[in-house]
């Protein structure tokens, strides 16, 4: 599914039932740094005019989820605070090359790939959650963060070739699914 | 206006003329950079109800503002590049003190700084630019840079008793008119 290498392991709907407001109040926290991240690659590749058309077309759907999400705790009474992350973007962030181009191409792929995850659980979520307000929230949100992984990967390969674009991404997704796999203790979306 | 301490000197307006391309080019950084600010401001003090919903609608705006320096630009043939800053955000940002709540103050402070002189900018830009497009343009543009100030000061409050953000507020501005005597070499929206 959309590249990744593994599908996420029951352990982590078992995080999520024990700690559900946690892993809400993470999502908050994960559409901001979503839209950050657009915002930080939009300024280090701003001559690029389909990135940055496509950056701020993210920013701007990222920043209204994340609202949504705000506007939910609210709703449910759970107060928002800000909550220490998770170690994925993290690990993810350290595979990041640092000569240009290639580190354009991870700093996208990589987006990409964190996009696809998210996509994958809100998908889950979407199955599993016996709450029917928040089945329904994430059956509403996952097809953006499938359309946001395209876009991250089709502007990948503005800076390389498809065959390396498409080999690099291979190994970072390897490298997702062994993060994913070794999980985090963190109750939080990307556990 | 807008507690400036100071009028652009007349220096400013001769860089202008000399090198409006590049000025041009520098507003469509500034705009993005403004966007970026609010983003970061937003990251930091995300607790902030009123400040999250004010910051948002900052960047949505500076990025339209953005696109819309870039559509300019486009129309007149003018390559839009990656262009070094001036020194101007810089030199204030080593203004801004480390410890909490007095680093929110601070960047809140610097944040309604630069918008006022941006505002003040734009207006001479528009008396100033025989070019009725550009004079027009920078007509439209300065009334929101003097909304921004305002929500800036006023995000600022909620930091410090009104006594300590408007001591504080005096203090900047008049530093901020000590870097805007100063100058910079390079002509950009704030030299």
């Amino acid at each position: 599914m959309l590249h990744l290498h593994s599908s996420s392991p029951d352990r982590w709907l078992s995080q999520v039932d024990q700690n559900l407001n946690a892993v809400l109040i993470d999502h908050a926290h994960c559409e901001q740094k979503a839209a950050s991240t657009a915002m930080h690659v939009m300024f280090e590749y701003v001559e690029n005019e389909e990135l940055r058309q496509q950056m701020t077309e993210i920013i701007t759907e990222e920043l209204e989820h994340f609202h949504l999400v705000l506007a939910l705790l609210k709703q449910r009474g759970i107060r928002f605070y800000k909550m220490k992350p998770g170690t994925y973007g993290r690990k993810l962030m350290q595979l990041c090359r640092r000569q240009e181009p290639h580190k354009a191409v991870d700093r996208l792929l990589i987006a990409a790939l964190i996009e696809a995850r998210s996509c994958e659980r809100f998908v889950l979520l979407r199955d599993h959650l016996q709450d029917r307000q928040l089945s329904d929230f994430y059956g509403s949100l996952y097809e953006s963060e499938a359309r946001h992984h395209t876009t991250y990967v089709r502007l990948a390969q503005s800076y390389g070739s498809d065959e390396a674009v498409n080999s690099r991404l291979e190994a970072l997704a390897v490298a997702e699914a062994t993060i994913i796999a070794d999980g985090c203790e963190l109750p939080r979306v990307h556990s």
